[in-house]
């Protein structure tokens, strides 16, 4: 599998002002439901925080393709995602990677 | 969303012995194949390595249940993967994790 694999696949790493962290998860959550119903080319966006320490937030992104990415941080609701939390985010880290195995189950 | 949400979610953190990198990925997207295609309760599994330092992978584990999870570590597969690697693990850290907003696009 994986023959001429376009995807970009990342992983961001957050932390989140524990001030905000309800709002930011509120806004995170409108933002990868608008993404995920209305953008083709976003296949994938997971986003997760540790049980122990929940101002960590990480975030497992597959896009399509360059283009895909490229049209997705253009959107309306990815950017009031970004204006809106701006000030929430003490860290990001934005790690590109390799898939070994990434594929969703595909239910009949 | 997510009402009587019982799923269990981790993300598991890995190191692997760069020596045996290649034969890691190998049994490990054999393993994974082998548990979305065969047990119900493993909802997703996605592996990745990050591209500048490959022998950092990163697991995003989703699985219906505690009882789909305790299940799947008493397959076959995963005990050959858990047997077949355990020597080309240097670290391994078990994160839980609470969901934000994990689904995949789910294709008409």
């Amino acid at each position: 599998m994986d023959q001429q694999d376009e995807r970009i696949i990342r992983i961001a790493e957050l932390e989140i002002d524990p001030a905000h962290l309800a709002e930011y998860r509120t806004l995170l959550a409108e933002e990868i439901e608008a993404s995920i119903a209305k953008e083709p080319g976003v296949v994938m966006l997971h986003a997760v925080a540790e049980r122990e320490r929940p101002e960590q937030v990480r975030i497992l992104e597959v896009y399509a393709d360059r283009q895909a990415y490229e049209a997705h941080i253009r959107t309306p609701h990815f950017l009031k995602y970004k204006e809106g939390t701006a000030y929430m985010i003490k860290a990001l880290r934005l790690i590109d990677v390799d898939p070994i195995a990434v594929n969703a189950k595909v239910y009949p």
